[in-house]
């Protein structure tokens, strides 16, 4: 038996509440690798907690003696350190393609979601982080939370119009990766699926309409955690 | 010697005015096959011209008895019918990933730098085309060309915000799709080459400013026109 790893997830006040998409997408590349996990729950004002990885921010993934921030690097560190496992982002066109879905991610899903979720994502924090939260995403927005949430239909909109090339693609093929998930898939669906689930309930998302990513991914990776993995409850939704 | 492919390419007033990006990333798919081809001048009041093809639209690669249209459908075709060459789209993963990038451009990209160029573009078609495009592109874009040509600022911004997950990735790796360019470069190359080169001197495009991709991509292809082929000027304008 494989020696669970380690993994270091942003988490709300609620222990089961891991509402970070890019801890998300290490989850989903462990259970695509097959890879046992022990997860950790974390919060913005821990970092003493974290400091060990020479940086501030989650996820960090423990493997032995081994320690990788980032979520690209860590995908990256899977696929190198276990190669006889299914390939995350595979071979070097594969994965510079994948590259640029990740970024389409930062750069233009994840700033349009933002908009819809933030003040919800405020309300489910723990008290300690409620502050920091709100001072750094307002400055990063130059808007405030609550501004925000008055612009809810606005922002649906934006965020629909930036997903028009995901949907016209999955129109024509399974996955975003062809006919099996793989890396480029597991960016986009915990991006995606916030709201979709009852795991976080005080954070809507965008609703389930167009969240056929999300269910035909969790229906079919079938991913379960590890037996005596901690914040399993919040993993068993995602099971089809 | 390999017999000429024929390729109908939409056209401006000038015949050396080839300013569609779908035909341009058709020409640039066949320089990297390394296959040698004819251009035809074809203008949107052309249609009987194209008749044979089964529909009204440009590129239309015919290649000895076969002839097939839509660029995505032609890069397919050219891979399928000359495997013994460098690859466009590749496997089965690649060509997933590739196409997520294909309908990035057309969903994302494509109307962004419509709304920039569209007053430009009218300006240079052949006299036959004005009303036809003027009439289709205001339907489809609910305002006037007049009106765009007054928001071109907005649009510049607008175009920028959508171009982020391209500059991000460019600035880590050279091509989309990794160590050289594949069908994924050459999509967005011509996409976003409007306006930087001397070609269509009455487009104004986007500016030479964020067009990393436009020259590296003419620099490291080197591609050119097979002998005698027509409009080899316009293509000589793309090498470094």
């Amino acid at each position: 038996m494989t020696q669970p790893l380690r993994l270091y997830e942003l988490t709300g006040a609620d222990d089961s509440c891991r509402f970070s998409p890019y801890c998300w997408r290490i989850r989903l590349a462990l259970a695509h690798k097959g890879l046992p996990v022990e997860t950790v729950a974390w919060r913005f004002h821990e970092k003493e907690a974290i400091a060990f990885s020479g940086q501030g921010k989650v996820p960090v993934l423990v493997d032995g003696d081994q320690c990788v921030s980032d979520s690209w690097t860590i995908a990256e560190y899977l696929d190198r350190q276990y190669p006889e496992r299914p390939a995350l982002v595979g071979d070097a066109s594969l994965k510079a393609t994948t590259r640029f879905i990740n970024q389409w991610v930062a750069d233009s899903v994840h700033p349009a979601l933002a908009r819809l979720i933030l003040p919800d994502v405020h309300g489910v924090l723990d008290e300690a982080d409620q502050d920091y939260f709100k001072r750094t995403r307002e400055a990063a927005f130059g808007v405030s939370l609550e501004a925000l949430a008055g612009q809810r239909e606005t922002s649906l909109q934006a965020f629909r119009d930036i997903l028009k090339p995901l949907r016209s693609t999955l129109a024509v093929q399974d996955y975003l990766a062809g006919e099996a998930p793989a890396y480029a898939d597991h960016i986009v669906f915990r991006r995606l699926s916030v709201g979709a689930d009852r795991q976080c309930p005080g954070v809507a998302g965008p609703g389930r309409s167009h969240h056929r990513l999300v269910r035909a991914d969790a229906r079919r990776l079938r991913w379960r955690c590890a037996p005596g993995t901690r914040g399993s409850r919040a993993v068993g939704r995602c099971r089809a």
